[in-house]
């Protein structure tokens, strides 16, 4: 089989295809597309006029709906807008300009400091780190989450180590699901800084694709059972639940650290958008309306996550790994000369996300980590991509 | 007339009337209940999917409605979410962190950094500065806006003068619409800062109580003009328009402010609320439609400044003064000792917003200050609490 000529034939289809985010595709929005003619009313369980300002921490109903799927007690629960990104961005300003609990100074007077960035990992985490001048050190991933030997002697080490970044479960890109185990040792590890910081980004907290959710440890009550209380942020959102851009996010954490949240983001905002939240909590109604909802969207992206795996398996057996997960929104498929393999797929007219950006700084060393993003393509745009991608490792791997 | 009598008799009302916040009333709120029925589709008019993530900046046809009431290019406006509070937040955040265009370096860097806050103004202004340690010096207001006079003058004497707080239209809490020649001024003036910057929150644009709009000059198109294009941040909300918690927010600058603003909240968001922005603009459709939509608020709550105007004048006259504001939601009462007066007032039943609330720092140096909000309550109800106030008054004067 010549794979230079497969090459050129792929070239020549004039593909125009685009791998590179995460975003859910139009049949899985329509699956919320109720939500526009919602809520019916705009009054609170409590009789708080949801059209008005004010309850910055959200309303209690939405607070109980989703606490729970995000183990959060409802009382340590903050409900925000549209972007749970915005929040862990926000807690990094709050952070950096208001001493957390526990610190002896803000995070802006500390000199360097540094943040865990397990890899491969989420790129819009490394951003904002970028944005404030915060050190990143990669730490490795293995089948249980972090490498914790790894993330255990760092945090011991230096207290500069302010900040971990955690997608616990389905993490992106790799759809691993941290263990028990690692979850423990998150929670009780010594760390030489008194306000270090996990950003546990839950965002596929009920992203399941099979019929066995994975099971995440209580991070939370860890911590806290650890004599670590305030140790850990824990953000989620709506947006790959309902509609993407307009969704609810939360944050979760102590009582203390709630409270220090409220106090920054009472400077910041008069409340939140409470009509949202009543169309949500209308809408998915409860923990069972919410996974009958999410299994309609397996239905629509496991045959996507299928296709993937079964197209990688026919034509790159040996030549590449790559990751089979059982939720979340992305595969990680690692491959000899990642950089040249989607350099071949972009001039192709397959568009992935940069070989490197699932690491600090833009910098895979081992340059080897593609982040592929099955769910917005339908199944034949999806085959046909995969399949020139395979063609792409193919030819750079026969080239080295 | 016993005033001491007609306290006792006010205590014994046992009254329970709030006029501390400018909150709209519950009927204002009911003028926009159809909000809850939209967007009857998903897609912008240039295709978007609503639903999804991105577009940062926020859909043309929302800029092109706002942008002209807000006198900002629409291709200048960024649409936010729930809260213009939230824009002019992250603003001073985004200075203190990333070099505005034209700064040597960042706000944090600056060393000891000064706004200017004309009195009486915003207690939410004054508190964001208080949050950050921005110093705060009081400028007093003239019936045409600041005294500019002291305003250039402070402005040119000191690089450390970065800001300045403006409610240029029927200002919080005076009403006072700022002249002509004030706003010429402001974009005209020599500033030893090179990264001096004017917080223009234009919160009641639209928000008039007469059949005679006031005018405001265009602030971004004088400074560029004048040669300080980069001068002016421009803030405005619908939260006054719609509903006060699920509206939607816009800030406005130079095409090199905007780019600047943009580049730091994509490290913050994927993009705003796009369904809140289709849904807004289905409702409001255009210039027209806003202004009798803000005509139908008028009719509700011009009523209430005329009650509080009525009863001020019948009972107070000589003792006191106010201002008889021609839009926006408040109205200043000037009297000797604000804070017994507010005290007196609370002991009845009565809560107002705290005397001293007004100025930098809670504190109102001549303590005469008296922010009335008359939208929220019904119009009984207001004046009672009025004439309750106005006791309150004559009872500390006689004791005086």
């Amino acid at each position: 089989m010549n794979v230079q000529r497969d090459y050129e034939a792929l070239v020549q289809q004039g593909l125009k295809l685009d791998l590179t985010r995460g975003k859910p595709s139009p049949r899985q929005l329509d699956l919320s597309e109720d939500l526009l003619r919602l809520p019916t009313g705009h009054t609170a369980a409590d009789g708080t006029d949801g059209r008005n300002y004010g309850n910055l921490q959200g309303l209690a109903e939405t607070r109980e709906l989703f606490g729970p799927l995000l183990q959060v007690p409802a009382a340590q629960l903050v409900v925000g807008g549209n972007s749970s990104l915005t929040l862990m961005h926000d807690t990094v300003v709050h952070a950096l300009l208001t001493e957390v609990p526990g610190a002896a100074r803000r995070w802006i007077e500390a000199g360097e400091i540094t943040f865990l960035c397990p890899v491969p990992g989420y790129d819009r985490h490394f951003t904002i780190c970028e944005r404030f001048g915060i050190k990143m050190v990669a730490v490795p991933m293995t089948a249980d989450g972090p490498d914790m030997d790894v993330v255990e002697r760092l945090v011991a080490a230096d207290a500069g180590v302010k900040g971990m970044w955690c997608v616990p479960k389905y993490s992106n890109p790799s759809g691993i699901v941290y263990s028990e185990e690692t979850v423990r040792r998150l929670a009780a590890m010594p760390t030489a800084a008194p306000d270090f910081r996990i950003f546990w980004d839950n965002a596929y907290a009920v992203h399941h694709l099979s019929e066995r959710p994975a099971e995440l440890a209580d991070i939370l009550a860890l911590a806290e059972q650890h004599g670590n209380p305030d140790r850990v942020f824990v953000y989620g959102s709506t947006s790959k639940v309902t509609l993407a851009g307009s969704g609810i996010s939360f944050f979760g954490s102590s009582p203390a650290n709630v409270a220090w949240f409220l106090a920054n983001t009472a400077k910041q905002s008069i409340g939140p958008d409470k009509i949202n939240q009543l169309r949500h909590v209308e809408f998915l109604r409860d923990a069972d309306g919410v996974a009958a909802h999410m299994r309609k969207h397996a239905e629509l992206i496991a045959p996507k996550f299928e296709i993937v795996d079964r197209v990688l398996t026919k034509e790159l057996g040996g030549l590449a790994t790559w990751t089979s997960p059982h939720g979340g929104y992305f595969i990680s498929l690692e491959v000899p000369r990642a950089r040249e393999v989607v350099a071949k797929a972009k001039a192709a007219g397959i568009a992935l996300t940069p070989a490197g950006a699932t690491h600090p700084y833009g910098t895979d060393p081992d340059d080897r980590t593609i982040r592929i993003a099955p769910t917005y393509p339908d199944l034949a745009e999806l085959e046909q991509a995969i399949s020139g991608l395979a063609v792409c490792v193919r030819l750079v791997a026969e080239q080295g």
